[in-house]
């Protein structure tokens, strides 16, 4: 539970920059070598090595180097916590309106 | 468009804290006075309050004062934000295997 919290507070770290999430969108369309990737974001190389290095550290995109290429690919299941977390706020939401129904219902039935 | 990703940043800042997304998990359930919620969080108030305000002023709570009583609620719309975000995610992914799709189906044609 504790490890989940960690990542989660990781990856909406990870996403609240637009670059990053630039990256993300971009490598939703397929794997890319970091050099052709880095000139697609205006800003310097060392600046786009420390985003990339966000990402991979939290998790969100996996680098791997081959001869003198390294390569990013996205990791679509880490997003999936996104998604888990949305749909656990939308349980409780759906909690509360099951809650007021009950409570209609029985104040109806109550009714003198 | 700029507004729009402004927004996006500041939604995922403000839910890189496991404090504030459990203030917006508990408003899930209802509308809180502050003193209430507080009560709920393990920390002093003057640094819970730091962690409302940072939800206040990215929209995702918004707070009411009538007469002694400060009341929070949770803008659900707000977070809707992500759910687009995740949404235009899939939309680059599925365009991505339809174009995979479409080059395998070209291959099988053109083939001797």
């Amino acid at each position: 539970m504790a490890q989940y919290l960690a990542e989660l507070d990781g990856v909406f770290v990870a996403l609240a920059d637009p670059t990053r999430r630039g990256v993300i969108r971009r490598l939703g369309r397929g794997p890319t070598s970091v050099s052709d990737l880095a000139r697609e974001f205006p800003m310097t190389l060392p600046s786009f090595m420390k985003h990339l290095r966000t990402l991979e550290a939290n998790g969100l995109i996996r680098t791997a180097k081959s001869g003198r290429v390294r390569t990013c690919v996205l990791n679509r299941e880490r997003l999936a916590v996104l998604d888990d977390w949305l749909a656990e706020q939308r349980r409780v939401w759906e909690e509360r309106t099951d809650r007021l129904e009950d409570f209609l219902t029985d104040t109806r039935e109550n009714r003198p």
